[in-house]
């Protein structure tokens, strides 16, 4: 019977942790905000970012060898919303799901 | 053998063509005009409304008794984001995919 | 600047909750066991309880107003998921989830 | 403004058909004639393929520099999702949409 080991389940939980914190702080602080905030690109990449972080979640969960190139993908999305949020600013709870997102993925990807 | 009816094929047709134009609409056109196209209000109603629409698709793909209760409430929303679209302006084709969409899901929930 | 409160925040977690058990387990321990774990009726069932935990979750994390109608939904699919897990034998945590998910949806909804 | 290229429409509307053939055939068809139709490889290729093919389409509505490497994978995926139906038979329609969807990802993520 198939168990998800305690790697891939902490990399799952990242995964959807970094969703919420993209998708909501997009639909939520950025557009309140208003500004760089709702820049095209900035914003595009948040939404990049909970997209490819939800296809890896579920790509884990359905242990689908194709997950390593999904978090590979996602690893290097991360970094660069990571990087966007930090030139926006107010955003650190998003850059820090962005990081742990990313360095989970990269050892998925491995 | 399950046949999906001609009817709920062309649902399924107009919710992802809506969910095509709300979505595609909101991450390009709305972000690169700004103003009052990224009102949190407007495009979270967008936003919102690609969501339910690819939702209403997969409960009829899947052929869930459910889709009528998704199919109900796609078309309310599609109706308010066509209002939306409107009032915002130059959003014709969002607007239409939004009424032809809400008009098919209201039989299918009939 | 809108914050989710701890009733919604606790609502989103157990729709990702119950969203990851009902897909991870179709996926994975359903499949592989078969038989009536593959049963059209139940199996569909897994993935439109998946299907509308996510689309619930979303709507709450971009406060959209329609959550109420998302979650009243996710309450009623959820409950009958239970059931279905229930009769179908060795899903319990996908059970537990399913009604921890419906209870929290039906108090957002109320 | 931001315009879609007649490529880029095109690599969408097959991403959104092979999407639909894949998620609505496992849904319908697989899990009503059983047998290898449900065979856990097979299936999940089919839901991995359905997932890719959207958020690509995803990536591309959204003009996402990023579609050219879902597009990538997009393109692998279909191509071994092909090759399961063949193997499984009785799935043309999916075959034809899995190719046609692997060609027109390969130029975009040329």
């Amino acid at each position: 019977m198939h168990q998800i080991s305690p790697e891939m389940q902490s990399c799952i939980d990242e995964c959807l942790r970094c969703y919420q914190s993209c998708f909501g702080m997009a639909m939520t602080h950025c557009l309140e905000q208003g500004g760089k905030h709702v820049e095209p690109s900035h914003f595009r990449l948040m939404m990049a970012c909970a997209e490819i972080c939800k296809t890896s979640a579920n790509f884990m969960l359905m242990n689908s060898p194709h997950h390593k190139h999904t978090c590979r993908e996602c690893a290097e999305i991360c970094e660069e919303c990571a990087r966007s949020c930090e030139q926006v600013g107010d955003m650190q709870d998003c850059v820090e799901a962005c990081r742990r997102c990313a360095e989970s993925c990269r050892k998925m990807a491995a």
